[in-house]
């Protein structure tokens, strides 16, 4: 089996972002069925390898490699020879052993699948590494948008609102938006901008006097720890929920909002949005599972038949 | 799919527990064979979202699912983004996103089924909620007593001994043992007995002057931080064991011995009998493995077969 | 089904360990396609009831079990009955009413697999109890040797270095190794080489003076935890580097180096022998797979067909 990592929004073309998005739409009757399984994958192996807590995102990927009959292994830096001192290298080697197809890691350094990578002939797919990139997120907030608001994104406006100095979804979804043709702007304050991102192409606001001209916003979440962390981040969160955090009162009825979760009410989403059906947020996560499917698949089989549209089944 | 929650006792009719015990005994060939599996659930989803330490329930519920060969989904509070502070409103609406069929919880807080039910489309079981009720150990305690003494338990004596006050189990037994016919007695100390349940239709005694009355005695476990947390219970664990602990010189030979587990050894329960293979302790861990096949089989294609018998296979 | 525990090396003559390791041989195959299954243990129950931590002994039982479709449990002593202060008599009791087939268990504990035994109709297989027995890791290490050096070992010089005391991978391996008529020499330092085991028929070094003479070096892993604790042990890690640690510097070409994993760098092995692919420690773990899959399938089938010669497929 050839080897194909994702690792960051780069290693794919826009053409292999449309056939993921197709591959993923061939799925969805899938998931509609009783029986929500396909022997496509089976016999195969896939190893989650998580070195930070996550729910939907370990879930996910567990519940698709599963609809697609694949085994699934989950290693959990706790309890694990990571515990004993083990390096992430000598890992890498160990679980190259067992022969997986697939080893899907997140890990709270920047690089870390890179490493991985280098030790495994297994492909490797980054399922968030420290700051810098989260493809699979990325890739389910397109099939979002493109799911409701049609194949064509290009001149669509997003907004990215947050802290994008410290998330690797923003670092991911901006790529991932732009390459669709979508147009970027970033809102946020000061302290959470990234340095020089406007050479990104992207627009940037300090607040969100001009919200209005976007079709989409995208909220980050708001890591509270980040926000206690002292005077260098904003000095509260209510604060940063005065001057940030979307309510219906500062929504126009045609906006649509998103989120990668977890969500914290009342900090950067209003209850009230969060308990709108009109958001995007657990279409999102629907997305996640199909996408992931997705991913999965493509990772094995390949992306050869570009031009057959992307179907499957 | 209907949606069929099974938060209380009070949810299930008397038909419907029936019905449940019958099919829980059709699957008992199932569990004798050397291939213990059927195809019943397949492609159906079921996740086990568990806040709190548990092995026998977990466990129980997980490889009944595996048995009917469905697809689980095991998230633990601990690592989940419910450590990052989501509420159990938004876990409801992430897992929800994945489509399960059945959603089994365990949480500290009474009411947090009911939580999860009002934001899910999933049919919830409820596996224990703070002092509130524990459904399937009910029927599982209901079927080793059936399968023990016969089909009809009309008036048999049943003894509940311990910390009435804090138990999710004897809140769900009473019900169950009462809609079957059983005649209840709850003893234990006047500190953890609630006040006023003797308008439940029960009898309630603060000795065990009188326990040779009854054919079961099922014994609580006593959560040893309790008794710690001082002088509004009782002075000491020994105290305790002098006074309700159950040994064989308590015991008439016709007397049998319930316990939901896990066992306190010299406390509630003196070692001659945890030992004793009369006790039924075992025998309830194994007709919770039937139970749960039946009750995740039930929910899923539905009761109105009253009629038949429960026969599914 | 009958019992057939796998407790301590002890447990199978010369004629098993062939017959096991030849099966584990006629597995090789499945490893290598492409839907690395076969439906030999479908519907089996495989519980994994760890008491310690682990990634390595863990998930390849796991992933055996998998790879032979049968059905798997895992249980970790953090989150179960045992927090709560269940005793292994009583979790052994809990976990045979599911009517497993086979118990995988390490604890830290010598002598804890032979309770479990002697509580439940499964059969046991012993992961690691404390410083007793690690069978099964002997039985890989017997494969690597196999597969690396054929099917004669008789003869070949194996060192096995470092803290012999607290050891149960070098309790099993000695047994094995001379099983299969190797010959066994312990090196390492004195405080850490048990009093009379020259009585085993080893040979046994203070220094590495003469480690040319071996054909095999075995390493164990330092538990720096040990070395820490101070005095009665050796000075400092630097010094047992110095006078243990294997490099290349001290290798001659013809030699092959093992170790169980997971490895300190710098302590025990250097990082050149670590990264050189001429030592076999990623095929110990390889062998891993292939020899509890063949350890399963002869504990739930048997070893009577030795004639055959182990072909299972």
């Amino acid at each position: 089996m050839a080897k194909r990592d994702l690792i960051s929004m780069e290693d794919l073309s826009r053409e292999q972002v449309e056939l993921l998005l197709d591959t993923a739409e061939s799925f969805l009757p899938v998931l509609e069925r009783d029986i929500k399984k396909v022997p496509t994958l089976r016999g195969r192996t896939i190893v989650n390898l998580f070195w930070e807590a996550s729910t939907r995102t370990s879930s996910s990927f567990d519940l698709a490699a599963k609809r697609l009959s694949a085994d699934t292994l989950a290693l959990k830096a706790s309890g694990s020879a990571v515990e004993k001192g083990e390096s992430l290298k000598d890992t890498a080697i160990t679980l190259s052993a067992y022969g997986p197809d697939i080893i899907v890691m997140r890990h709270p350094s920047a690089g870390a699948c890179q490493v991985l990578s280098a030790n495994t002939d297994a492909s490797v797919i980054n399922a968030g590494d420290g700051k810098h990139q989260h493809p699979t997120q990325c890739l389910l907030d397109l099939f979002s948008l493109r799911q409701t608001f049609g194949r064509d994104l290009s001149g669509m406006k997003i907004w990215i609102v947050g802290d994008i100095l410290h998330s690797r979804v923003a670092r991911s979804d901006i790529m991932g938006f732009q390459m669709l043709g979508m147009d970027v702007t970033l809102a946020g304050p000061p302290t959470m901008m990234p340095r020089g991102i406007g050479e990104m192409g992207v627009g940037v606001e300090y607040d969100l006097g001009r919200l209005k001209e976007a079709d989409v916003i995208y909220l980050l979440r708001i890591q509270q720890e980040r926000i206690k962390a002292g005077a260098n981040f904003l000095s509260s969160l209510r604060e940063y929920s005065r001057l940030f955090g979307i309510t219906t009162a500062r929504l126009h009825p045609h906006q649509r909002v998103m989120h990668p979760g977890p969500i914290n009410r009342g900090v950067e989403i209003g209850a009230d949005i969060a308990d709108d059906e009109e958001n995007l947020i657990a279409h999102q996560v629907f997305s996640g599972l199909a996408v992931r499917m997705a991913i999965l698949y493509r990772t094995i089989v390949g992306y050869s038949d570009v031009s057959s549209g992307g179907e499957v089944l």
